[in-house]
């Protein structure tokens, strides 16, 4: 399931916000041991930016899923990190997991994420597979 | 936005559980005016489809996220839909619901949905691209 979770370049963070509504958006990510990392990208002041951060920080539990798709259906998998999110204080690892992210992604390294760094601490894997 | 959600093939579902827990899932969906469909496939029993199923009897507000990705980080975009779900009973609704999803999907012609139909009444539409 961690293979193919680290398989796929970008992931769907699903969490909630006030009076129990969810919200949903996709996330590029690298992972480290059993914390998932995230950049918040270059504009922070971005409503959509600004509502991942509040709902994490008035309710840290995310859900993170990892699909693949394709015509043929008996090859459909998925695989899905449940765990709790915090926006990371400590400088020396927000400069890891800026690392970690510009190790996986060329856009990155060319343009290193501006915002909050976010870890998520994964509790569960659960995954699913076709065939 | 509303041709870019229906381009894709399949959107990511989130729903609330108890205690306030997120929860997602892949969906192959049909849109319908201001209704989105899709359907619990043939094993209702499985933990994952009762999840889901009971997670929206409990609370109906769901968030659903159909995404681009692609390594030129110009061309990103993402199309979110936001509403209340609910386990469509009425069988002519449930049988349009599935006639919608066979016309896009020639896996469900072959194989017709088992278990339930499930209708989002789409109540916000929410897109973003990075161009």
């Amino acid at each position: 399931m961690r293979s193919r979770f680290q398989s796929a370049f970008i992931a769907r963070l699903a969490t909630v916000g006030a009076g129990g509504r969810p919200h949903i958006v996709p996330v590029c990510f690298a992972l480290d041991e059993q914390t998932l990392y995230f950049a918040v990208d270059s504009k922070p002041k971005r409503t959509e930016n600004l509502q991942r951060l509040r709902n994490i920080a008035a309710n840290p539990v995310v859900s993170i899923l990892v699909d693949h798709y394709e015509d043929d259906w008996s090859r459909l998998w998925w695989v899905r990190l449940d765990g709790d999110a915090r926006v990371v204080t400590d400088r020396a690892e927000a400069g890891m997991a800026v690392k970690l992210l510009a190790a996986r992604y060329a856009q990155y390294r060319a343009n290193p994420p501006a915002g909050p760094v976010v870890a998520v601490a994964i509790a569960a894997m659960t995954g699913w597979s076709a065939s």
